[in-house]
């Protein structure tokens, strides 16, 4: 599973299409689909949702993450 | 809809004209129609609305907004 | 009233000289004439006023703002 | 009085020599006459002085501030 | 144990592949296995697991963290 | 005294080897002698003594500041 | 003491292998053996304590700490 991680980047490249739980600097997590990321680590999410206490509380459907209020991204969190 | 989001930026272009809902780091949110942006994510929004717990608390008509204050912006939230 | 805006900065070129209303991330708004900004949003405003829940508290007179102290700046909310 | 601020650095420079007032980051505020400031907004205030609710609590005379804890430099509010 | 550390980034070169403690400007702990790093000092942890006051609170599994909501990383407290 | 300022760091350079106050973001003041400084305001004090309101609390000798953690130096202040 | 420090990082150069005490911006501080650091401020200690009022609270052996978490690095106080 982990063949392959050379590069952070290399995580996030592999987890394109799939579902990811990003923790925000703010205190939220979102989980959604990651379609696109780029160096800045500013991500798109579809089928965006805010998660509370394992609750997901509110959907925003597409979009757009600006990088630098994330905190982690663990594309394997989600299934757990 | 995700057709064609290779990169993030590629979401807000297709966004333009359109309604979006843009999460503040502040807490607060607002919601408008998007007229601009660039690399920064500086966005300018015609007939901005604060929104508090989904309730619209004040208008501010054609506003800039800088990049380094936004956590995320979702066209697709304002609908739902 | 919106013609012409392609990018961020033409809102704020086309307001050289009339009020805005600029939303501090302290918490605080300030109203004033703008006179002159530059690429990182640090702005001049001519006579200067901090408000507070809509009553103007103090006077500043010329004022010089650094742009990274700004959430938003909007032309049209003072006349609202 | 307006006359000549095409950039935001014509306000300072036109203030060399004068006193100004500075709001921080902080919370507090300095008076001082202004000696010398960089593209950072870095200044040299000479006769530097605390300034809290109106009066002066405390005295540092020449001081060298760094750009980045500053909200917004006044040339006149000191006057008024 | 210290040979060879030259360069800061020498010691997370050398825990690749080994678990490593990484304390967040949070306030949480990380605990997880290096796979790789930047010079951002962007990580990618395998079997990430929260910890708090010592004890594991929640699985994440692969996680991309950011370098900059890092406070330190210790590849030897894990084990102590 | 002010003669020969016309940059910022004029007056550091003309402080080195002289007590000076240093403000912290903390909240938390250091005096020293400054012994060398660079264009990240990174400074080096020797004999560095902490401050809390006018008194010494603790001493620290020989001590490398990080310039992002200041807000103003002061180099007249000590002897007022 | 102080003789061959013309600039900041001298004084972390000439600290190499030696105890050194590093306060960090959330308040808590650091001792341990200076291996290694960079322009960045990032350094690598070895045996690594937590400080707490003048206790050493826990030990982490080799630690990478960024730079930008850090206030101040004194190599002398920890023998006072």
């Amino acid at each position: 599973m982990v063949h392959g991680i050379e590069r952070p980047l290399d995580l996030l490249n592999s987890a394109k299409g799939k579902e990811i739980l990003v923790q925000l600097k703010s205190g939220k997590q979102l989980v959604g689909t990651l379609l696109a990321f780029d160096i800045h680590i500013n991500v798109v999410l579809d089928s965006a949702k805010e998660v509370e206490n394992g609750e997901q509380t509110r959907s925003y459907g597409l979009t757009f993450l600006r990088g630098d209020t994330i905190i982690f991204i663990s594309p394997s969190a989600v299934k757990e």
